[in-house]
């Protein structure tokens, strides 16, 4: 056994799989969202980014960071211990009433990570109910399928968003079994919002438990930002709701609400809640600025919204594959890994805006695609730019266009690309 | 199935195994550690914090927190996505870099929390090695466990640092076949020492990796504050070193170190540091702060091995049951999971002083004990007060002394209780 070559191996097959991933190291500018500082091979450079999560820009809100830097200041930038020895700071105590308020539950949990409220809590629900179930779409994020493995407990896949056929998994399992439908609300590569009215039914007609990922939702949906359950009504329908705080909410964190028993024990019993350092307190005070201010703010909520419709608007009226979506999240259809990769290259080094390219395993092989986000500090200008920047690179590189086509007269013909010399058009 | 009813009869489990948790709700004073804001039940008092794992105290230097606090007003308050997609902020990158210096290796990747660094490390790196036995010591922390576990390698455990029975372990696998031997250097709650040389020994003649973690020694150990594998001079002999930055550097995460390829491979394949947003760039500043600081200043170590060595001998010289450690932590028996929480409650009630008790499962049962971790913070006053407390909660709940037995006069008969009205005492 040479490790050493074996880890070798394991890396050129990632490479041969054209899933070699290389970071790019990027410092966003406080105060002039969507810019930030690109540093690659000794180059600085400003670009856009088009490809945040923290969707509404909350992570530059003033608010939200005074509140980080003045906790820091009062109670140092760490919480010095396990939640059960000496970490759980006030913040974070005020944090989780906050969370439950949100999304009218009886309590709430925060964890160091959306990623491990997912593990944990999943994790410890299927593992305490006796012989349980586990009914999970086939499109759940990678933390919640870690979760259901860690379980140890059975799992059927359901087809995405079908109910008929998870209702045919649920009727097949009866009444009596414990169960657990584990699902998110939307889904956030291709932005599709999941039938939770149809799956609460369910739940109650066989008697399951629900368990929804309101990630990508939270702060953007419904009147207090409490997501897609709190815009159509439906959060009372859902056992646990489990979300972020490091996306529109700007910050760092995950947490479950659920009622008070079944989030007292995945506090007493989930090893990856129990033996960890807890949030600083720093942290904590920070995202609950950020959400009571989206509790009583709708300003970013119709920003965004604007900012989204525009940008969908604008880009399909160029003839550009925009994939179907109907939340925040604007897929671009590439259709091939190398294009994906040579268009975003081009994007960066022609027109200075920053798109990651999304690729297998993250999503289906050909369906490669752009994931554009427009926040609500997109203007209108910077999306015209975004128009005229992938025309141009669609044009260069032969990327298909959308069903309609490329239109007479595309835009580009008038604009000059951003960051390039005119030759370089 | 009723789950409600179902997840309370978790909950009374707890209940009767004396092992459900109050979490105290602390707020911790920068520029005063280790003094804090203690509330329950409406009232609000100050109190000393005898159980941080803040060990250095990091978490309220002004350099720190500044730095905390600029990074959050120049970049923002959260990553605002993945390690790919966007959240690879510079702050991150000059992290990793300062890591790998400082356990002078070839690469480091950083992680939400010390735990998802273990979990997800080990659980890749033994999933990825072909039909890999994994050697555990006994007494490893969760995170570790949790790791071997979701490798879904065989496991084979040796007793708590125990290098013969080990190397029957790895004599009865043979050389050929991948083993990967996991441990740490220091164990928190007994405060020992892991035989590292002689683990490294046995790695070379059996051809085993060696993974260490060294969560309760980073910046503690060693003239840079690269831990006992630092002290000792054997960093370079074991192939991963793992910590948290969320002790002694005072802030939140943790990371692995080794050779650019097994770095590059848990980074290019474990869900848990992928599908996660990268920790916040303030965060990373503090945390690169407080490890360069530690790397060039010997004062901080000084002190807290200082007011160690005067806790351990004030203490043992009251007849106090001092544990054997040969660390910077001090434990002391109570061996009674009743009496332990009683004390540790005398001592907030009556003393101001806050040490959680530790019970099982965190220790064996019959092995309960105050666990006390003094900082350069903890001056010789509030060490003499912490006896004097001890000693007078020692008596009122009849806790039995240390072998030597109750000294003829005990300094609590000198000195009245912090707090406490004098018919309290
Ligand atoms: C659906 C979903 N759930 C959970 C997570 C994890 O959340 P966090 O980034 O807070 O770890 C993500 C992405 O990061 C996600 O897309
Ligand atoms: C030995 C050990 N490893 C890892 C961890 C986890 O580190 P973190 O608190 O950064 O998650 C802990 C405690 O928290 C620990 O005691």
């Amino acid at each position: 056994m040479n490790y050493q070559r074996f880890f070798e191996e394991a890396i050129d097959q990632v490479h041969a799989e054209r899933r070699y991933r290389v970071f790019a190291d990027i410092e966003r500018i406080a105060g002039a969202f969507p810019r930030a500082i690109w540093r690659s091979e000794g180059k600085v450079e400003e670009i856009t980014v088009w490809c945040s999560n923290d969707y509404l820009g909350m992570g530059q809100h003033p608010d939200v960071v005074s509140a980080l830097q003045n906790a820091a200041g009062r109670m140092g930038s760490g919480a010095g211990g396990t939640r059960n020895i000496s970490g759980t700071n006030h913040p974070l105590v005020e944090l989780e009433l906050e969370l439950a308020d949100l999304h009218a539950k009886e309590a709430a949990l925060v964890f160091t990570s959306g990623f491990v409220s997912n593990e944990a809590s999943i994790s410890t629900i299927a593992r305490l109910l006796p012989n349980c179930l586990v009914l999970s779409d086939e499109l759940n994020h990678a933390s919640m399928i870690e979760g259901v493995r860690r379980s140890g407990a059975e799992k059927k896949i359901f087809r995405h968003n079908d109910v008929a056929h998870l209702e045919s998994l649920l009727a097949a399992a009866g009444r009596e079994r414990a169960k657990l439908i584990v699902f998110e609300s939307v889904y956030s590569m291709d932005g599709d919002i999941s039938p939770i009215k149809e799956i609460a039914d369910l739940a109650d007609k066989y008697n399951a438990m629900t368990y929804i990922d309101e990630v990508h939702a939270v702060g953007m949906y419904g009147n207090r930002g409490g997501g897609i359950t709190e815009r159509e009504g439906l959060a009372h329908r859902i056992d646990v709701i489990e979300g972020t705080l490091a996306k529109a909410f700007g910050t760092l964190g995950g947490y479950i609400t659920g009622s008070a028993t079944v989030v007292d024990a995945v506090r007493s019993y989930a090893p990856g809640f129990i033996f960890t350092t807890a949030l600083p307190p720093a942290i904590a005070a920070a995202a609950t600025t950020s959400i009571r201010h989206l509790k009583g703010s709708q300003a970013e909520r119709d920003a965004q919204q604007r900012q989204v419709a525009r940008t969908k608007e604008v880009l399909t009226a160029a003839g550009l594959p925009v994939m179907p979506s109907n939340t925040h999240i604007v897929p671009v259809l590439v259709g091939d890994p190398e294009l994906c990769k040579m268009a975003t290259d081009r994007l960066h080094g022609l027109h200075g805006i920053y798109i990651q390219p999304i690729n297998y395993p993250t999503v289906p092989r050909g369906t490669e695609r752009l994931r554009i986000t427009p926040t609500p500090f997109h203007d209108d200008l910077l999306i015209d730019r975004l128009r005229d920047a992938l025309v141009e690179t669609w044009d260069a590189l032969g990327i298909p266009y959308g069903a309609a086509g490329r239109p007479a007269v595309a835009s580009s013909e008038r604009i000059i690309p951003l960051l390039v010399p005119k030759s370089g058009g």
